[in-house]
């Protein structure tokens, strides 16, 4: 941590940086498996919803999402915070697809 | 889908709203541990490149994060635009704290 110019990177250290970046890869080809999985129930719900004309949106089962999130977020040393914000980046999406299966019957 | 005033939801309704919820509860504590788990490695990157005075980021292993996370969406039927929102939306995480790493040694 000094002010010099920034050395070459060794070998070692790209060997290194690799493992993280292996590491990474699999978690993230998990993550898009499960957000996959997860929209093909929300887009169940949202035809579900319509096919019995049932209300969008239910905001007492929102805050329950959110307080459980947040918990679990807490027991695996994750900001609560951020669990916060990553339901509701996720929520923004499934609202948008519940609005075009409103509008057009289709997505 | 008409005009009329909504209808009272039935017990069978319920039921299977209640079945769907659990679906999307199960994956969403599979989600939230997943990014425990991501957070954990991207914060030993953190230290280990501030240990080694190596750059914090890298555009062009960004580039290909994205590249290779839209082709996993798309064989998943998910929208790649969204998997690429979803990857910035981390990212922009890590930086934060990574940002925390350089400057204090510590998250």
């Amino acid at each position: 941590m000094s002010g010099e110019a920034k050395k070459e990177i060794t070998e070692e250290q790209k060997q290194q940086l690799r493992e993280y970046r292996e590491s990474i890869d699999n978690i993230d080809a998990s993550l898009v498996f499960m957000l996959a999985e997860r929209f093909k129930i929300t887009k169940a719900v949202g035809f579900y919803k319509r096919e019995h004309d049932l209300p969008p949106a239910d905001p007492s089962r929102e805050k329950l999402q959110v307080e459980r999130l947040r918990d679990l977020a807490k027991s695996a040393n994750l900001d609560p915070e951020f669990s916060e914000k990553f339901l509701n980046f996720i929520i923004r999406e499934v609202i948008q697809h519940h609005e075009r299966i409103r509008e057009r019957g289709e997505l």
